[in-house]
């Protein structure tokens, strides 16, 4: 009735022109901020700083260095690279150019490097030195590998160079007066991000202009960001681009200190001597900086504010953080979402309840980030939201335009995640009578150590292939350290032997290691009556002390 | 070379579907703060009091009551109120039946309201008790009057019902699970507001969600609101909407702090009581705090922002109103760009400059809005942007998604407005080398005298700080000689006295002589509806021989 589509004066001589229409893209947050703060810093990076008129026009060589490559709309560009100002420039020149960025994770294996330079058909890698040696070892792999430029970062401590020209000398060669393209259409493409998926190879993750954008104001509310915020890089930029937060803090024309490496007391220090405001970590960060000798830590005088995420942060945690001078907000989101989706926003009366109260209330996941189009948790049947009851289990649905566009030459994929209007996580939830969702379990079988996805599966499927190994699983086991790490349950095969030392040897040969199991425990393993493993018997088991 | 258009894996299987993709529209703010507060007030008025999921549930109420009568998508519904609930209200309700609103300045007589009702096709009008007797006067003037539904709000002090329904009783009609309709594209019309065009008819400017939806957001990172924010309805709602606010605030999840009638003591009561945050007035509403009597004034620990516009504010009122307890920002932005488009973002240096550089520095209209997709200081004939000397005077031109739609039913003033890729506003600007942009006159307020022109805003500037001008404004007299000469209409301070000798002393001493107005004339000086200075008027005075 209301939604009639019979023209009238709204409809007519009123269409969109270049005055009063274009594409939502972030890249445009940096000429904005350039113009308002130009001598102002932009980037702390050890002793260096950019200015944001510095900021610009780095990026715009960059991108016109790229373009000289005919590197532009829908080419892949990666970057393998820590937390340092190539990479956080790549946010801005990658998509000025056109082009769509591949930030990688710096974790992974060569092999796994490969297969995503592969899949994603990357045309240039950018590699900081110190991570060349596992580059070479990706592209000898490769049928046809990408051009490299070479990162010589200054506070890089070892490797050496690859590629055939250094990013110094590939930006002064970029015209500083190339003006950027704006996207076509603010649904193309900006990043391609793979997350380790719990089946087979790594999904290919597609974010568009738009919803970056939007994420990234979405973050600059939900987080305070503003003109005189200090962001410190603890968080990766190579996960769901920072969160967004790449964008955001220049949105907000704040300052980003880069951090190439996790030490206490380069953190510390950084809060200290740069007034840090902000910043983003998994608990395991948070856990380090409360565990960190006396002689890292550092006293600040401004509160700053934590965004975590990942997992919830346990009371302990929470307390102790705030014992420091920190006040951390829970933040949770999928690659899928880019990053952040919903946000534990603090009611005003939380703050006088005791400590582990509070800490129950901020475990949870929360409430829609103001850009998120729907949270709902459903009954996965019938798609229908389950009661507000704190104790119904239903999956965790996200919609609205900080969803992927999809996933990267897997229509079947993509098809099955972008299910019935919904975005479907895999997370098991509840919602509260407060409306708040509080995530109860993992559909799926991932391990998140050190912040880092492990998926069960790419675990079991290396242990498979051990000779004397018949049956695998693989479950996390809580660990006071890294959240999580990956447990090995294995049954050999009669007459076979190996011992926990070969199995653990065999994995570190195949597999990255952080995602190698630290436990493994050998005997026969719990199956369904469909003979399915029983995994959440070998979770218990896991968490016993297995 | 950047821009092929050929299609690559990034444009397949990749395209939008109800899970990633939703039309944006700031009618979702409310629903994300009802289910985030749903038991915190979210407006106050008098002492009355709403809480989210109230203000949810009357919105929904008012749709289904809209929808009940056939009102969908491109019908207007138009509202003459003061900043009462309903009018806050009305902007959710009617976007979420499809409808358009129409927010009628109550300050217009009852010719031009009829105007505005018959070329914008109201189908419903919701009036105040208090100006019922306006409304009737204009809808007697017409061939189809719409509906009415009377407000019979309780500060009301005066008035009949006119209607045969009053708004609680539609309200209490209406279905509250009737869902919300969402625009089928974000372009679609979501207000529709009247300039008072100073020649001939208003043109009916309209507004889309997209655009309605980001300029709020702007507000939001611009102005710094948050869940703790409190604001004060002191700009009205009609006024291109309360330049978006009445949906920034709901998007913060904030409070809402309505005002029947501009009246300090009501204002440093509000502030006082309520813990107003922000507020929004122009300069004149500032000047009325400042003048108002000891017994309405009030101190308040907090301090208030204020963002202002319309008018530089002269530096006695940002060192009055900051001895007081506010902090004074200063936006820029027309009818035609949802309000504020610019902003004078202050810079760290200034706070410590004397008051009269850091007036100058804010008296400037600043820099792009984040949400501002371009502003240029363009010489109006080859659409260059000029140098950016302080000096060359250009015309300012704005573009982006904040930009309106354009003219209702009428094309040819919307392609005259959005001209050669831009929005011409008709205001004259220099652009500083900080890249500031500082209004010097309307293109027709210039006054060129001997062939030099001489800004009226500058000469009234130096009429402001003289200690007995309460207000100023200064038009070109017809002069045989030069052509114009400036003329100055000055109203001084109650209590206050000075003759026309010393105010032309006063500018001799602050002003190049050429610049020094010829005449001077004693008395209070007119003023449209919206409370500007009716410089026309003046200008007939002065050469009438004033």
């Amino acid at each position: 009735m209301a939604a009639s589509t019979a023209t009238g004066p709204f409809d007519q001589g009123l269409e969109r022109r270049p005055a009063n229409y274009e594409p939502l893209s972030p890249v445009g947050f940096l000429a904005r901020a350039a113009s308002v703060f130009p001598d102002r810093v932009a980037v702390i990076h050890g002793d260096r700083r950019i200015t944001y008129r510095e900021f610009h026009t780095r990026c715009r060589r960059f991108a016109g260095a790229l373009r000289a490559r005919g590197i532009g709309r829908g080419a892949t560009v990666s970057v393998l690279a820590p937390n340092i100002p190539a990479l956080l420039e790549a946010h801005y020149a990658v998509p000025m150019a056109g082009a769509v960025l591949n930030a990688l994770n710096t974790r992974l294996d060569a092999a796994s490097i490969a297969f995503i330079l592969e899949h994603g058909e990357s045309r240039l890698l950018l590699v900081d030195r110190e991570l060349a040696a596992l580059a070479a070892d990706a592209l000898g792999r490769m049928r046809n590998p990408p051009a490299v430029v070479d990162i010589d970062d200054h506070l890089a401590l070892q490797g050496e160079r690859i590629g055939s020209i250094e990013y110094e000398a590939f930006l002064a060669a970029g015209d500083p007066d190339s003006e950027p393209v704006p996207p076509a259409d603010e649904w193309d493409a900006i990043c391609l991000n793979y997350t380790s998926g719990t089946t087979g190879n790594p999904k290919g993750v597609v974010y568009h202009h738009r919803g970056a954008y939007l994420n990234a104001l979405g973050n600059a509310l939900a987080f305070g960001l503003n003109d005189r915020s200090v962001y410190l890089w603890t968080l990766p930029m190579f996960h769901c681009n920072g969160w967004t937060y790449t964008w955001a803090v220049t949105a907000a024309a704040g300052i980003h200190v880069c951090l190439r490496r996790i030490d206490p007391a380069l953190i510390f220090g950084a809060i200290a001597e740069h007034g840090v405001t902000h910043l983003c970590a998994a608990p395991i960060i948070l856990t380090l900086l409360i565990h960190a000798p006396d002689a890292a830590k550092r006293r600040f005088p401004q509160t700053v504010d934590v965004a975590t995420g990942g997992a919830a942060p346990p009371s302990p945690v929470i307390a102790a953080m705030e014992a420091m001078g920190f006040r951390v907000t829970h933040l949770y989101g999928l690659t899928e979402s880019y990053g952040p989706a919903t946000v534990c926003v603090p009611h005003a009366d939380w703050a006088a309840k005791p400590l582990d109260d509070r800490a129950r209330l901020m475990a949870r996941q929360g409430v829609a980030y103001p850009t998120l189009g729907g949270l709902m948790v459903a009954d996965p049947e019938s798609g229908v939201a389950v009661p507000g009851d704190g104790a119904t289990i239903g999956e965790i649905w996200l919609r609205g335009n900080t969803v992927m566009k999809g996933y990267l030459k897997n229509p079947k994929a993509t098809s099955e995640a972008l299910d019935r209007g919904w975005f479907r996580t895999g997370d098991l939830a509840v919602r509260h009578p407060d409306g708040y969702v509080e995530i109860k379990d993992r559909s799926k079988d991932i391990i998140i150590s050190g912040g880092e996805n492990i998926s069960s599966l790419e675990v079991e499927e290396v242990l498979y292939r051990h000779p004397a190994v018949m049956e695998a699983a693989v479950v996390a086991k809580p660990d006071a350290r890294w959240g999580e790490t990956p447990c090995a349950f294995v049954a050999l095969k009669p007459g076979a032997s190996a011992d926990a030392a070969a199995i653990v040897d065999w994995c570190r040969t195949h597999l990255a290691h952080f995602k190698t199991p630290r436990h493994v425990v050998f005997g026969d393993l719990p199956k369904t009556s469909t003979g399915k493993i029983q995994k959440f018997v070998l979770r218990e088991r896991a968490k016993a002390g297995a």
